[in-house]
Protein backbone atom coordinates (compact mmCIF):
# COMPACT_ATOMS: atom_id res chain seq x y z
CA UNK A 1 0.00 0.00 0.00
CA UNK A 2 1.25 3.25 -0.91
CA UNK A 3 2.36 5.42 2.05
CA UNK A 4 1.86 9.52 1.01
CA UNK A 5 2.93 11.90 3.41
CA UNK A 6 1.98 15.40 3.43
CA UNK A 7 4.66 17.92 5.00
CA UNK A 8 3.85 21.33 5.51
CA UNK A 9 4.13 24.19 7.51
CA UNK A 10 1.57 25.63 9.95
CA UNK A 11 -1.69 24.40 11.09
CA UNK A 12 -4.90 24.78 9.38
CA UNK A 13 -6.66 27.21 11.71
CA UNK A 14 -10.21 27.37 9.79
CA UNK A 15 -13.03 25.09 10.83
CA UNK A 16 -14.55 24.80 7.38
CA UNK A 17 -10.62 23.93 6.13
CA UNK A 18 -9.94 21.05 8.53
CA UNK A 19 -13.05 19.44 8.33
CA UNK A 20 -12.61 19.58 4.28
CA UNK A 21 -9.54 17.51 4.99
CA UNK A 22 -10.72 15.32 7.63
CA UNK A 23 -13.41 14.38 5.58
CA UNK A 24 -10.64 13.82 2.25
CA UNK A 25 -8.52 11.56 4.57
CA UNK A 26 -11.45 8.98 5.67
CA UNK A 27 -12.31 8.37 2.30
CA UNK A 28 -8.85 7.83 1.04
CA UNK A 29 -8.20 5.35 4.91
CA UNK A 30 -8.80 2.25 2.75
CA UNK A 31 -6.64 3.43 -0.32
CA UNK A 32 -3.56 4.50 1.02
CA UNK A 33 -1.27 5.07 4.19
CA UNK A 34 -1.51 8.89 4.67
CA UNK A 35 0.70 10.32 7.59
CA UNK A 36 0.61 14.40 8.45
CA UNK A 37 4.11 15.74 8.99
CA UNK A 38 2.98 19.60 10.69
CA UNK A 39 5.88 21.78 11.34
CA UNK A 40 5.77 24.87 12.95
CA UNK A 41 5.16 27.74 11.65
CA UNK A 42 7.64 31.07 11.88
CA UNK A 43 5.72 34.59 13.06
CA UNK A 44 7.30 37.49 11.59
CA UNK A 45 6.85 40.73 13.04
CA UNK A 46 4.13 43.16 11.94
CA UNK A 47 4.49 44.30 8.41
CA UNK A 48 7.98 42.45 7.44
CA UNK A 49 10.46 43.59 5.47
CA UNK A 50 11.74 41.32 2.45
CA UNK A 51 14.79 40.45 5.21
CA UNK A 52 12.43 39.29 7.65
CA UNK A 53 10.10 37.42 5.03
CA UNK A 54 13.16 35.84 4.03
CA UNK A 55 14.57 35.02 7.39
CA UNK A 56 10.97 32.69 7.81
CA UNK A 57 11.38 31.22 4.80
CA UNK A 58 15.15 30.03 5.46
CA UNK A 59 14.23 29.31 9.34
CA UNK A 60 11.32 27.22 7.99
CA UNK A 61 12.92 26.18 4.96
CA UNK A 62 15.36 24.26 7.80
CA UNK A 63 12.12 22.73 9.24
CA UNK A 64 11.44 21.58 6.02
CA UNK A 65 14.54 19.76 5.48
CA UNK A 66 15.29 18.13 8.94
CA UNK A 67 11.71 16.41 8.45
CA UNK A 68 11.92 15.32 4.36
CA UNK A 69 11.39 11.55 4.75
CA UNK A 70 14.83 11.35 2.68
CA UNK A 71 14.10 7.81 1.01
CA UNK A 72 10.77 8.81 0.11
CA UNK A 73 10.03 10.43 -3.44
CA UNK A 74 9.83 13.72 -2.59
CA UNK A 75 7.30 16.74 -4.64
CA UNK A 76 7.70 20.00 -3.70
CA UNK A 77 4.32 22.68 -4.62
CA UNK A 78 5.27 25.41 -6.17
CA UNK A 79 3.94 28.23 -8.31
CA UNK A 80 6.78 27.64 -10.97
CA UNK A 81 6.61 24.25 -11.16
CA UNK A 82 5.37 21.65 -13.80
CA UNK A 83 1.55 21.62 -14.26
CA UNK A 84 -0.06 18.06 -15.06
CA UNK A 85 -3.77 17.18 -15.54
CA UNK A 86 -5.27 14.95 -12.66
CA UNK A 87 -4.78 11.59 -14.89
CA UNK A 88 -0.99 12.40 -15.25
CA UNK A 89 -0.82 12.99 -11.11
CA UNK A 90 -2.67 8.91 -11.42
CA UNK A 91 0.17 7.71 -13.64
CA UNK A 92 2.94 9.64 -11.72
CA UNK A 93 1.68 8.28 -8.08
CA UNK A 94 1.40 4.58 -10.00
CA UNK A 95 4.75 4.68 -11.53
CA UNK A 96 6.54 5.76 -8.38
CA UNK A 97 6.98 2.91 -6.91
CA UNK A 98 8.16 1.26 -10.06
CA UNK A 99 10.97 3.22 -9.29
CA UNK A 100 12.21 1.60 -6.09
CA UNK A 101 9.92 3.18 -3.16
CA UNK A 102 6.24 3.53 -2.46
CA UNK A 103 6.63 6.07 -0.22
CA UNK A 104 5.84 10.09 -1.26
CA UNK A 105 6.06 13.11 0.52
CA UNK A 106 4.07 16.09 -0.70
CA UNK A 107 5.34 19.47 0.87
CA UNK A 108 3.95 22.82 0.92
CA UNK A 109 5.47 25.62 2.16
CA UNK A 110 4.49 28.36 4.82
CA UNK A 111 2.66 31.65 4.40
CA UNK A 112 5.39 33.75 2.50
CA UNK A 113 6.51 30.52 0.32
CA UNK A 114 9.31 27.92 -0.12
CA UNK A 115 12.47 28.02 0.77
CA UNK A 116 14.92 27.46 -2.86
CA UNK A 117 16.85 24.60 -0.97
CA UNK A 118 13.55 22.40 -0.28
CA UNK A 119 12.74 23.04 -4.10
CA UNK A 120 16.02 21.75 -4.89
CA UNK A 121 15.48 18.58 -2.80
CA UNK A 122 12.76 17.71 -4.59
CA UNK A 123 12.11 14.94 -6.94
CA UNK A 124 9.52 16.82 -8.79
CA UNK A 125 7.69 20.56 -8.92
CA UNK A 126 4.30 20.29 -8.96
CA UNK A 127 2.53 23.85 -10.31
CA UNK A 128 -1.27 23.66 -9.12
CA UNK A 129 -2.24 26.84 -10.48
CA UNK A 130 -1.00 30.29 -11.64
CA UNK A 131 -3.17 31.25 -8.93
CA UNK A 132 -2.05 32.17 -5.27
CA UNK A 133 -3.66 29.87 -2.76
CA UNK A 134 -3.42 30.04 0.97
CA UNK A 135 -0.95 27.55 2.43
CA UNK A 136 -4.27 26.06 4.41
CA UNK A 137 -6.76 25.96 1.37
CA UNK A 138 -3.51 24.23 -0.72
CA UNK A 139 -3.98 21.16 1.55
CA UNK A 140 -7.58 20.81 0.80
CA UNK A 141 -6.95 21.39 -2.49
CA UNK A 142 -4.22 18.86 -2.48
CA UNK A 143 -5.87 16.30 -0.64
CA UNK A 144 -8.39 16.19 -2.80
CA UNK A 145 -6.64 15.74 -6.19
CA UNK A 146 -4.75 12.58 -4.38
CA UNK A 147 -8.24 11.25 -3.70
CA UNK A 148 -8.87 11.90 -6.80
CA UNK A 149 -5.27 10.15 -8.23
CA UNK A 150 -6.38 7.13 -6.27
CA UNK A 151 -9.90 6.71 -7.20
CA UNK A 152 -8.74 7.26 -10.58
CA UNK A 153 -6.56 4.30 -10.45
CA UNK A 154 -8.81 2.08 -9.10
CA UNK A 155 -10.99 2.59 -11.32
CA UNK A 156 -13.87 4.47 -9.21
CA UNK A 157 -16.55 6.37 -9.98
CA UNK A 158 -15.50 9.61 -8.08
CA UNK A 159 -15.92 12.36 -11.29
CA UNK A 160 -15.62 15.03 -11.65
CA UNK B 1 -20.75 48.34 -5.23
CA UNK B 2 -19.20 44.90 -7.51
CA UNK B 3 -22.24 42.72 -7.91
CA UNK B 4 -20.83 38.87 -8.76
CA UNK B 5 -23.17 36.31 -9.56
CA UNK B 6 -22.20 32.85 -9.09
CA UNK B 7 -23.90 30.37 -11.75
CA UNK B 8 -23.39 26.99 -11.16
CA UNK B 9 -25.27 23.63 -12.07
CA UNK B 10 -26.29 21.42 -8.88
CA UNK B 11 -26.11 22.01 -5.47
CA UNK B 12 -23.20 21.14 -2.65
CA UNK B 13 -23.86 18.12 -1.19
CA UNK B 14 -20.86 17.76 1.28
CA UNK B 15 -21.32 20.19 4.41
CA UNK B 16 -17.50 20.92 4.63
CA UNK B 17 -17.49 22.61 1.11
CA UNK B 18 -20.53 23.64 1.75
CA UNK B 19 -19.28 25.79 5.05
CA UNK B 20 -16.06 27.11 2.85
CA UNK B 21 -18.39 28.41 0.79
CA UNK B 22 -20.48 30.27 3.85
CA UNK B 23 -17.29 31.46 5.25
CA UNK B 24 -15.97 33.32 2.50
CA UNK B 25 -18.87 34.65 1.57
CA UNK B 26 -19.49 36.49 5.11
CA UNK B 27 -15.89 37.71 4.44
CA UNK B 28 -17.06 39.19 1.50
CA UNK B 29 -20.24 40.71 2.15
CA UNK B 30 -18.72 43.94 3.17
CA UNK B 31 -16.56 44.49 -0.59
CA UNK B 32 -19.22 43.22 -2.78
CA UNK B 33 -22.95 42.14 -3.29
CA UNK B 34 -22.84 38.11 -3.82
CA UNK B 35 -25.60 36.36 -5.69
CA UNK B 36 -25.58 32.78 -6.05
CA UNK B 37 -27.72 31.05 -9.11
CA UNK B 38 -28.09 27.48 -8.47
CA UNK B 39 -29.31 25.46 -11.24
CA UNK B 40 -30.81 21.82 -10.96
CA UNK B 41 -28.60 19.19 -11.81
CA UNK B 42 -29.69 16.87 -14.65
CA UNK B 43 -29.50 13.28 -13.75
CA UNK B 44 -28.15 11.40 -15.98
CA UNK B 45 -28.94 7.19 -16.52
CA UNK B 46 -26.32 5.12 -14.56
CA UNK B 47 -23.06 4.12 -16.35
CA UNK B 48 -24.60 6.73 -18.75
CA UNK B 49 -23.19 6.05 -22.69
CA UNK B 50 -21.68 9.06 -24.29
CA UNK B 51 -24.60 10.22 -26.15
CA UNK B 52 -26.49 10.10 -22.77
CA UNK B 53 -23.71 12.58 -20.88
CA UNK B 54 -24.26 14.93 -23.80
CA UNK B 55 -27.60 14.81 -23.35
CA UNK B 56 -27.21 16.18 -19.73
CA UNK B 57 -24.19 18.65 -21.06
CA UNK B 58 -26.96 20.09 -23.53
CA UNK B 59 -30.09 20.44 -20.96
CA UNK B 60 -27.60 21.88 -18.08
CA UNK B 61 -26.29 24.37 -21.24
CA UNK B 62 -30.22 25.05 -22.14
CA UNK B 63 -30.34 26.18 -18.67
CA UNK B 64 -27.75 28.32 -18.26
CA UNK B 65 -27.78 30.08 -20.82
CA UNK B 66 -31.46 30.97 -19.79
CA UNK B 67 -30.26 32.39 -16.20
CA UNK B 68 -27.31 33.95 -17.79
CA UNK B 69 -27.61 37.69 -16.64
CA UNK B 70 -27.29 39.26 -20.26
CA UNK B 71 -25.69 42.61 -19.19
CA UNK B 72 -23.41 41.62 -17.13
CA UNK B 73 -19.77 40.59 -18.02
CA UNK B 74 -19.72 36.50 -18.11
CA UNK B 75 -16.56 34.46 -17.09
CA UNK B 76 -16.97 31.00 -18.37
CA UNK B 77 -14.76 28.35 -15.77
CA UNK B 78 -13.56 25.78 -18.33
CA UNK B 79 -10.19 23.57 -18.45
CA UNK B 80 -9.17 24.97 -21.87
CA UNK B 81 -9.79 28.33 -20.61
CA UNK B 82 -6.29 31.10 -19.57
CA UNK B 83 -5.00 30.98 -16.74
CA UNK B 84 -4.39 34.18 -15.03
CA UNK B 85 -2.88 34.65 -11.55
CA UNK B 86 -4.53 36.30 -8.92
CA UNK B 87 -3.12 39.60 -9.39
CA UNK B 88 -4.61 39.47 -12.72
CA UNK B 89 -7.78 38.26 -11.73
CA UNK B 90 -7.97 41.11 -9.24
CA UNK B 91 -6.91 43.57 -11.98
CA UNK B 92 -9.48 41.75 -14.36
CA UNK B 93 -12.41 42.63 -11.62
CA UNK B 94 -11.34 46.34 -11.10
CA UNK B 95 -10.89 46.88 -15.13
CA UNK B 96 -14.71 45.54 -15.65
CA UNK B 97 -16.76 48.14 -14.48
CA UNK B 98 -14.31 50.46 -16.82
CA UNK B 99 -16.00 48.73 -19.54
CA UNK B 100 -19.89 49.56 -18.60
CA UNK B 101 -20.70 47.11 -16.16
CA UNK B 102 -20.40 46.97 -12.60
CA UNK B 103 -21.87 43.46 -12.56
CA UNK B 104 -19.58 39.99 -13.24
CA UNK B 105 -20.92 36.75 -13.56
CA UNK B 106 -18.88 33.65 -12.61
CA UNK B 107 -20.36 30.01 -14.53
CA UNK B 108 -19.55 26.92 -13.41
CA UNK B 109 -20.41 23.76 -15.24
CA UNK B 110 -22.12 20.32 -14.27
CA UNK B 111 -20.55 17.36 -13.12
CA UNK B 112 -19.98 16.26 -16.92
CA UNK B 113 -18.52 19.56 -17.93
CA UNK B 114 -19.89 23.04 -19.82
CA UNK B 115 -22.06 23.06 -22.96
CA UNK B 116 -19.62 25.12 -25.42
CA UNK B 117 -22.72 26.89 -26.31
CA UNK B 118 -21.81 28.72 -22.85
CA UNK B 119 -18.53 29.00 -23.47
CA UNK B 120 -19.15 31.02 -26.74
CA UNK B 121 -21.53 32.94 -25.09
CA UNK B 122 -19.22 34.14 -22.34
CA UNK B 123 -16.77 37.22 -22.35
CA UNK B 124 -13.86 35.37 -20.54
CA UNK B 125 -13.00 31.84 -20.59
CA UNK B 126 -10.73 31.07 -17.17
CA UNK B 127 -9.07 28.14 -16.72
CA UNK B 128 -7.94 27.47 -13.00
CA UNK B 129 -5.92 24.55 -13.27
CA UNK B 130 -5.18 21.93 -15.95
CA UNK B 131 -6.30 19.53 -12.71
CA UNK B 132 -9.93 18.57 -12.71
CA UNK B 133 -11.92 19.31 -9.60
CA UNK B 134 -15.28 18.39 -8.68
CA UNK B 135 -17.83 21.11 -10.02
CA UNK B 136 -18.04 21.37 -6.30
CA UNK B 137 -14.75 22.09 -5.07
CA UNK B 138 -14.55 24.43 -7.69
CA UNK B 139 -17.51 26.96 -6.16
CA UNK B 140 -15.10 27.01 -2.98
CA UNK B 141 -11.75 27.52 -5.26
CA UNK B 142 -13.79 30.16 -6.54
CA UNK B 143 -14.99 32.28 -3.96
CA UNK B 144 -11.38 31.82 -2.27
CA UNK B 145 -10.16 34.06 -5.22
CA UNK B 146 -12.58 36.27 -5.74
CA UNK B 147 -11.97 36.82 -2.38
CA UNK B 148 -8.16 37.24 -2.88
CA UNK B 149 -8.99 39.78 -5.72
CA UNK B 150 -10.91 41.87 -3.70
CA UNK B 151 -8.66 42.01 -0.72
CA UNK B 152 -5.80 42.54 -3.33
CA UNK B 153 -7.81 45.71 -4.96
CA UNK B 154 -8.78 46.76 -1.38
CA UNK B 155 -4.85 46.78 0.43
CA UNK B 156 -6.03 44.24 2.42
CA UNK B 157 -3.56 41.34 4.52
CA UNK B 158 -5.23 38.27 3.56
CA UNK B 159 -2.10 36.86 2.24
CA UNK B 160 -0.83 33.78 0.35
Amino acid sequence: MLQINILYVGNIKDKFLADAVAEYEKRLSSSCKLKHIELKEEKPPENPNDAEIAAVIRKEGDRLLQALPQRSYKIALCVEGKQISSEELAKKLADIPLMGTSEITFIIGGAFGMDERVKRAADFRLSISKMTFTHRMMRVILIEQIYRALNILGGGSYHK
